[in-house]
Order: structure tokens, then sequence, then C-alpha cells
């Protein structure tokens, strides 16, 4: 592909910007030269970061920006009043078509309403779900709605089925990926009144490998590929599970210090230990993107650093050269 | 309190009924000489496991039955065909004022079910809960409402809030507890349509001491007291928790197994692992009640064994001599 893929990212977003994020963009150019990265804030502050790195000139290019929108601002009035902050320029950009997409470890809530609002959704799409590969015990699945859509209603959980079945395949790289419907039991009469009507319709979808409901427990075994729900439901599970593997690890951690035999037992197996928690991070493939927009946004982590940047620059990449928004146009968009 | 407590025993319930249900309730008479047990089930095959046991046969009394609701039935079916089911004629033995409460490891829809339809609930209840113990960081905390009632409205979990905090006052031992609501968000404005409406009524409720939000990551941290949700969410919460901790524990034991040096740390931290995972054990507590009905319902996990009938015996006795029907009449009942 000869083509140059333009991407922004929002120099000023995340808890280690612009340092990190300058590097992480630097360190991408060396993998890809079919990328050019605009890199959106304070351009002094861009600047000294750029000068301490060697990088192809013509693959970057610096949009200075006077405003910084921050996690704790109303992220709707921050999108409206700060006009001149790098992430709503990065998205504006996206909408002009001056670039491919976007990155941004900046404020969860002013990039998903800002990636709706500003950059648009492809005609036909009637919400933008926020997508996560999680790790499983088999590998990866990707969960989605994440957290952008809150009551959410079924026609909006079958385009989620189904741009995250384009995702999971052609991003991802599983073949005929296999959707399951986040419910309270494994019964098609479970659940409440919103799994109860979206099953049937699934079930019906030709475009989709439906294999029917999936319980909470098993979410993390990794039987399935797309783990489908809505926003609420899906942000619980992504955030209990964040908050409850930390809080297990950290109690390992102190039970094993509270003795001598446990001290020397935990040196030992420290290697062991840091393996399998290495094994359930899925940072290796990249931020959540919000599918279903006119371009790409992808939402890092606050606490990503250059390693997850430079990935997330890749992770872009693909989603362009599989031509992901055309796919998604042409099995959901309208005229 | 002189007045003898009168539990029926589902006998039939759980993967271990009748070996560890019969043995579970004998040892509960070691511990009460209030109570009578009412074991509920096949007579032939509960006379033998008593059999086996020394106890005060006015204590104990078996109620033949023939048939079992097992958990692979539709649960509403299974209630209106199975009329001389273990479960059916021990919730029954609550409506006819024969027994004060109701312990069954069995189908947990039909005891939901079953408890709601059967034994009925306190006049001026809208809805009866089903609330669990959690372990947390800091001790244990109530989840409430995690499974029974699906698409509940704000009123209903303005009810839930304050039978939480009865129980978990009066029967756990916490003084004036922290009330939060689950929420994808620390801020008011944050979270869907359910609990954007039911957070202000929370706030201007005086019987309950609400704290406001609480996000998913931190359940386990052990903040607050009651955890409040929608049925939902709250068994999305439940089940992820126990899957995950499970899929967590087997992947680090795995990992240290998969080395020399792993396998000889592993020996030394044994014993500090088991007193942490021990920490995450709310067995202890009993079984999750089923909140507002005339009586109570205590629903326990199908793998429960001896000890935890036990438990879940002393947990009726305390919730019995706490007046809990009482207090929850006082504060939302209506003549």
């Amino acid at each position: 592909m000869s083509q140059m893929i333009r991407i922004a990212i929002d120099a000023m977003g995340g808890d280690y910007a612009p340092v990190e994020v300058v590097k992480g963009a630097v360190d991408a150019l060396k993998e890809h030269n079919n990328v050019k990265i605009i890199l959106v804030g304070d351009s002094t502050e861009i600047d000294r970061e750029l000068s301490q790195h060697e990088y192809n000139k013509k693959q970057i290019e610096v949009v200075h920006t006077t405003q910084v929108i921050s996690c704790n601002e109303a992220p709707v009035e921050a999108i409206r009043k700060k006009k001149d902050s790098s992430l709503i320029v990065a998205l504006k950009m996206v909408k002009e078509g001056k670039a491919d997409a976007v990155i941004s470890a900046g404020s969860t809530g002013a990039v998903l309403v800002g990636g709706q609002v500003i950059t648009g959704k492809i005609r036909g799409i009637k919400r933008a779900p926020l997508a996560t590969v999680i790790p499983t015990m088999k590998g990866v699945s990707l969960l989605i709605d994440c957290g952008a859509n809150v009551d959410a209603r079924p026609e909006h959980l079958l385009q989620f089925a189904q741009m995250g079945s384009i995702y999971m395949e052609h991003v991802i790289g599983v073949k005929n990926p296999k959707v399951s419907l986040v419910n309270i039991g494994a019964e098609e009469a479970k659940g409440n009144a919103l799994v109860k009507e979206v099953y049937p319709m699934l079930k019906e979808l030709d475009t989709i490998h439906f294999t029917g409901n999936i319980e909470p427990r098993d979410v993390f075994e990794g039987e399935t590929n797309v783990v489908l729900c809505e926003a609420f439901v899906g942000n619980v599970i992504l955030k209990l599970a964040e908050g409850l593997s930390s809080t297990l690890i950290h109690a390992i951690k102190d039970g094993m210090m509270s003795s001598t035999r446990g001290k020397i037992g935990g040196l030992l197996v420290k290697p062991a230990l840091k393996d399998t928690l290495k094994m359930f991070d899925a940072s290796e493939y990249g931020g959540a993107p919000l599918l279903g927009l006119n371009g790409l946004v992808v939402k890092m982590h606050g606490n990503s650093k250059a390693k997850e940047v430079r990935i997330a620059v890749g992770q872009c990449i693909t989603f362009m050269e599989q031509g992901i928004n055309e796919k998604i146009r042409e099995q959901l968009g309208r005229r």
C-alpha cells in the first residue's frame, strides 16, 4: 500500500503526555513508512520532545493548540468550550479529511462524546460502540460495547455484533469469530427485557456467527471471540475485572510477604507469576476503538506509555489497510 | 429467647444432598438449642443419613416428599407441576406458618420464583431482592440485588437499599452501614437512566447512609457496606468475580508448576496463598437471603457442604432473633 495513512495523535492526553506520546510516535515511524503522524498539542513542548529523537521529518507534522481537556471536566461542556484543545482539533482533522484516525489517552468521556459528535458516524450506523480487547485463558476476546452507549436498544446491539465481528476478523485476525451475548443464564429465555428481545434477532442475523449466551463467569475462559453487551454492563465487566485482578494480586503478594517462608517462596515464584500476569495483558492489541465512525478514534488507557502509543499506531494502520470502514459501510451502511 | 425457631431445610437441594445437608442440620443443633429443623425430602434417604448421627430427636422433624426440582428445569413450570417437591413443600410451610425460614441449595431460579410466589412478600414490599455477602479487602459487603429482579425500577432500588441496610446492620453487625450505588462513573450525572433517576432519590432517603456512586473497580476494596444495583448488573458482578478469581488462581498455579523453581517456590508460598484465599471466602456469613418476604428464604450455593448448612441455620436464627422482618415492616411495610 503506497498511500500514506495519516494519524492525528492527541499529544497532550494521558498521564505521561507529551513525553511518552511523542516517544511512542517516533518509535512507530521505525516500524512503518506508510504513515504520517500529526502531533496535536502545545508545539513548544512537542518540539522539545521531538528534538530528543531521530526520525524522518517528512513523517511528522506538529499542529499547535493552546488548550487541554482534563479528565475532571464534564465532557459535553469541555467540547463546547475548548475548541482549541488538542483532542478537539485532532477529531476535527478527521472530520475535515485531514487525518484518517485519532489516538488519544485523554478524558474517556470527551473522546467518546467528541468521537460521536465531531467526527461523525458512518451513514446508517445508529450508535458508535467502544470495543476493547480483553485477555482470556485462550487468547483474547473483543468486549463490545464496553462504555459508549448506555440504555442501548436491540437494534444497536445488532450493529455492535456485526462491527465487532468485522474488527475481530480483520484487525485481530480471528476467522469467522464467534459472537456471544452476555446474559445471567445460558438459556434463551433468561435475562432482562433487552437481551430477551435481541437474542432471537441475533440468531437470525446471517452476517455473524452467533453462538448464544455467555455467562459472566465464563467471559475470561475465552470460548467466544466477541463478547456482546450494552455499555453499562460492558463497563462493569471491564472495570470490575481490572479492579479485582489488582486486588487479588496485591492480596497474594501481601500474603507472601507476611512470613519468611512466604518471602523466599515469593522470590522463587516471581518469574512464573510475572509470565502468568503477562498472559493477561492485552495492551499488545492497542487501545479501544470507537467503531462505526467516519475514520477511526482509538481511546488509550490514561496510563499508556510509548509502547502502547506505538502499538496503537500499528492498530490504526491495520484498520485502514484492511478497509474496516468500507466493510462496515458495505454491511451496515445506508446511502 | 425461649421461643423455638423453626427452619425448613430442602434436604434434596444441592450437589451434596441429602448427605451433607443432613449432617449440617445435625451439626447446627450442637450450637443452638432454640431451633427446630424440619428436613423436607425423601424420608427413607433422610432417615438413613440421620441414623449415622447422634442428636436431640425433639429438634428434628422429617417431612416426606416424593419429587425434586432439578437445576435444569424451567422454574415457573417446575413450581406449577412439582407440588410435592422438597422445595415447594418447604416454602409452603413458611406460608402456612408452620416454619419461620427455608434453606435450600437447590435450583436458584426455583428458589427465587418460589420464594416470591409461594411464600409471599411483606405488605408494601414491591420486589424481594436477593442479597449476598461478598468478601472485600476490608471485611465483607452486601451485594443487593444480586439476581432476583431484572428490569427493576427506581422505587424497587430504594427498598433494596433500605432492606440491605437493615440486614447489614442487624445480621452482619455493621453500625450505620454505608450504601453505595453501582455506577460506571463516580459523579452524580453519570450512568444509565435507572441510576440517574434513583441517585437523587437515594440522597433524600433519611433511613439510610447513602455515600454516592461506587465504580465496579472499587467494589472489592470494601470502602462501602451495601453495594446497591439492579439484578442483571448484580449477577454480572457476582458471577464475574467468581469466574475471574478462579481463572486467575488456576493460571497462577499452572504458572508455578511449569518450572522446578516455581514448584519449590509454590510449596513455600502455599500456606500464605491459602490464608489469602480464605480471606476471600464469604461462606462464613451463610447463604444469600431473599429479603422482604413473609418469613425468610435463604439460597445456598449448589456446592454447599455441611459447614455451610450449619452456618446458614445460624444465619436464620440471627435473622429471627433480631426481628429483621419486623424492622422491614416498620420502615417499609403498608398496613
